[in-house]
């Protein structure tokens, strides 16, 4: 079943998914962050059919996540590696990988912990905050309309508005 | 064409990625965030389907992300409403859509702001940080094995490692 585009939303959300394609494709930029470059090691770690592995290597590059370079170290092989935008998807696997953590994983704990090269120490869990730093909760946030909102955006906001309102006036 | 299943891996995100299911349903959690609670209005705002709506709302409902509720404002309409686990989503989405606000937005700027309802006033960008609060790069960091490490775990954590090295080494 072929899912439906969302290249047509205006939504950012709807859009990054596009562009992300799926969620196996997530898994193969968490590859990528671990040290991945090549095909056959896409290809061991994931367990992935090639051919399925081809297409979603080249749909990150043709999103500009990944970029590819010949190695110079061994040879003609191919390299994948994290564009600027690919880097920018970090804090997207730190949000999945923590949920994860917290509510996936059983009783022996996490397979993995992400941490600092330094001190060799866990990161702290990420926290929406305020420009000037405050930790905020998402019932202190809201969304408005931003400078790109259409019509249809902004009916949508208003919709949502008014529903808060209704529920808020039915006590529930 | 069906994913792959995620659930017999032991990596966070990718038992992250099983319970989400897919992108659109991440955009249900986003509405459920946006105030979104009734079926028809989930139906509405995302111009989905009635029985796909149906299948992705009962997945969520089953791994614990939303719950069912009668309303007593008007009548007996089922709401869905984010639970904790469900609640917890949201810097996973907060990490997308600034993601997208950041690569996939065009000129016009973004049509949403995600805003303190306090001071209406932008969230900061997600950003990892140390446990003492000090904003970490992505090359500030490593994956090493954590307590619930399987020994396939520990062979690809162990593979990754070496793959790093000998990139070291060929200097690129």
């Amino acid at each position: 079943m072929r899912r439906t585009s969302f290249a047509s939303m205006t939504c950012p959300i709807a859009r990054s998914l596009e562009q992300i394609g799926d969620w196996w494709t997530l898994l193969l930029v968490r590859e990528a962050f671990y040290g991945t470059r090549r095909f056959k090691d896409f290809e061991a770690s994931l367990g992935i059919a090639p051919n399925i592995l081809s297409t979603r290597l080249s749909k990150l590059v043709e999103h500009g996540i990944l970029q590819v370079a010949e190695t110079t170290a061994s040879g003609k092989a191919l390299e994948y590696r994290l564009t600027d935008k690919g880097r920018d998807l970090f804090p997207v696997i730190v949000a999945v990988a923590q949920w994860g953590d917290k509510h996936t994983v059983g009783a022996k704990g996490s397979p993995i912990r992400i941490v600092e090269r330094e001190t060799m120490k866990d990161i702290a869990p990420l926290t929406v905050r305020s420009q000037d730093g405050r930790a905020l909760e998402v019932r202190q946030l809201t969304v408005v309309e931003g400078p790109g909102a259409t019509k249809a955006d902004r009916k949508r906001l208003e919709d949502a508005r008014k529903r808060r309102e209704e529920q808020a006036r039915g006590g529930s």
